[in-house]
């Protein structure tokens, strides 16, 4: 898996090969929002990307792990990490950026092949595991921040947290089909960082 | 869509149509569980279930009516809105039996086959809507409890409370692949009623 820390370009600057990886990252990303998760090939993304296949099969060997790099660089593209010096700011941005991108077709055909597949597709599964492992881990140093600035009690978990930040706006995406607006991202933010039962305290 | 406040048989007793109609629903469930959804067709249940297809035709007309009917029966037995007297008790045993729910094999089947659907099927999407409005609309009964006992604040809106509770177990269910266990569930719990930042006013 690529370093996604490294911005495209400002350390390997142009080159075949980096031409050759942005062209197929990006054929994937096409190829999902047009096409969809079920039809997606390593030949197929060859075709879209004007490539020798056999550079897709010498570099990724498959399409889970293809798509995997592209929705991790996709993902740390479109969602960094905020650092606003506020966790109530930070989860607004982390939460905003999350929802406008499952809700862009790639995203949206990405996470619902993911969701539809489970663990009968070992491999997108691998992969998928792989992506959250390190895409929640990125995501905890908001609350680690806020640890450190005494916002949230030294010990509290920060994994929970971001899942029960994401979790809502899957859930709306994925079982109820509603959409994960800038008012319900707002109503969850407020619950997880003080409580349905907050005004047991006022 | 059949009154689910019901208990099956209570105000029913026996009867042929009565009959058919358990023994359709629970064939739906046998179906989804053992063959997955995208197979299911009121043809086979009609085969599982012993009984002519004409009458789940006439009945239900599409396996999408059948579907959430059988799931709404399901999970209007397996997941009761609990009554403990205390919001934090409810919500455990709220997530508890809705956790349950999702990860039994018709449950997931289920579940999977409307994350993986999205719009695509309308008459599914469209079934799948009117299951949660009912669902979340049960379970913010919870929350209304809990005002009217001063739990928390008079106004609180309930269904984003609901939605914050069970978003993230669907999101280790579907997006992660994780278990929504135990230890998570009450993890979920404690923020939802009390937040993160709560250290604040030790």
């Amino acid at each position: 898996v690529a370093d996604t820390t490294r911005k495209a370009g400002t350390q390997r600057p142009g080159g075949r090969s980096a031409r050759v990886r942005a062209a197929a990252l990006a054929a994937t990303l096409e190829e999902l929002a047009e096409e969809g998760y079920s039809t997606l090939s390593l030949d197929s993304v060859a075709r879209r990307a004007g490539v020798h296949k056999t550079t897709l099969y010498r570099r990724w060997g498959t399409r889970e792990a293809l798509v995997l790099e592209a929705m991790l660089e996709r993902v740390s593209e479109r969602v960094p990490v905020p650092d606003t010096g506020s966790l109530r700011d930070d989860l607004l941005a982390l939460a905003g950026a999350a929802a406008a991108t499952m809700t862009t077709p790639e995203g949206e055909a990405h996470v619902r092949a993911v969701a539809a597949a489970g663990s009968h597709d070992s491999a997108l599964a691998a992969a998928n595991r792989q992506f959250w492992e390190e895409r929640l881990a990125l995501d905890a140093v908001v609350v680690e921040r806020a640890v450190a600035r005494g916002e949230v009690p030294a010990g509290t978990e920060p994994r929970p947290v971001i899942e029960a930040l994401l979790g809502p706006l899957y859930f709306r995406l994925l079982v109820t089909g509603e959409r994960p607006d800038r008012r319900f991202i707002g109503q969850v933010v407020d619950l997880v960082i003080d409580g349905v039962g907050r005004g047991r305290r006022v």
